[in-house]
């Protein structure tokens, strides 16, 4: 087993013997606002793998490139080696979470058209939100990346919120990150799971019961296992529709 | 004398005789970081005052409207009475304070052309940063109000720049604040000073002994209040000319 190429707080990336391919290995470690909050949640790693599995697959078929290539164990999948491009693409179709500390919109409102977000994908500086003058500034993508990454977020967006709206469950917000190949081009990567998505169960109208993703972790509000268990359920049930 | 109709941070505004006129009395508390920082600096409210006075004149007689009428006693000013649109128009000639703190952008960068940032006016959610998207969705000012915001804090930051480069001093950035008057005509308000502006004098290299603001005050530099005067001194000699 060779060393890790990286390990971040919920994930670790290997090399293989294939230098245009990664392992990527699914932890159960979960941390919350910018790792002052650190915990297990018992196995998310193989919930995550799963979930991100059939998803990128759903976004595969629709034409969504992606670094997903196959899923080799319950923890683990291969994928296209990428560089990360440090930022966090956000889409928000209902106000939840950070915006709404920030702004004071209420959680739950609304948000038509949806809101893509760029934040720089920073632990030291705490992930800022960047507006499109800081992101210019910054120059971590081209404008041309930015454009890209915008309305791939915004396709992402779409396929997602209509396949979990037939499993059941609205798609709240979501984070994306995108990565280089070799060639410079731009892949969706990264996760899509419960630790990266809000996802509010259709059937439940608590607002504290219909959580099924990290939040019950962030907030303490129990249940989390059974919640990201549920996911699954309802994620395999239907892509195997 | 009337009962005051606002009291901020730094000033007091009250009504007068005529519903058109605002009177503005100018204070030497001093607060940093969203109020956490508190303090006194000796004299500050007559500066402010007379630097905002001149400063104010200045920009009318180049043509941006603004609530100024006249200056009345050393801490006094009397304004025309606008609602205060609550966004703070932040415009950035060289990378300092909150964005250098947010972004990693080292202080002093250069930024061209100049910056311009929204940030809510709310001291309880802590002035946050907007995007284009959040202060659409906030509904705070109309899409032509930001228009015209966006443009005027660009010909008030093109006038001041010129005028402080006369006065030997260099406009880092400053911050704006909106009122709108009785017919809903936008005009600037507020003040203009160096609370409001980052100011380096141009004849100091020591990157703290340049500073001629707020800063000295924020950072414990010492000699705050000889910077203030100093200002005021640079400002008159120049006004005068």
């Amino acid at each position: 087993m060779s060393a890790p190429l990286y390990e971040g707080k919920a994930k670790i990336v290997y090399a293989t013997d294939d230098p245009q391919v990664y392992r990527t290995y699914f932890k159960d470690d979960a941390t919350a606002f910018n790792a002052q909050k650190r915990g297990q949640i018992s196995g998310k790693g193989a919930i995550n793998c799963a979930v991100s599995s059939y998803l990128f697959r759903v976004l595969a078929q629709a034409g969504v490139t992606n670094h997903f290539i196959e899923q080799i164990s319950e923890r683990e999948m291969r994928v296209q080696a990428v560089e990360i491009v440090p930022l966090e693409v956000v889409v928000r179709n209902l106000a939840a979470g950070s915006l709404c500390k920030q702004t004071g919109i209420a959680e739950g409102t609304a948000i038509a058209p949806p809101l893509v977000e760029f934040y720089l994908k920073d632990d030291a500086l705490g992930d800022p939100l960047l507006t499109p003058d800081r992101l210019r500034l910054l120059q971590v993508a081209t404008e041309a990346e930015v454009q890209h990454l915008q309305g791939a977020a915004l396709q992402v967006n779409t396929l997602l919120q209509a396949f979990f709206n037939r499993c059941g469950i609205t798609l709240v917000d979501f984070k994306l990150e995108f990565g280089r190949d070799r060639q410079g081009q731009i892949l969706l990567a990264d996760e899509i799971s419960p630790d990266t998505c809000r996802l509010w169960d259709q059937q439940e109208i608590d607002p504290e019961k219909r959580i099924l993703d990290k939040d019950r972790f962030r907030r303490d509000l129990g249940n989390v296992e059974a919640a990201y268990a549920r996911v699954l359920e309802l994620v395999t049930q239907q892509a195997e529709l």
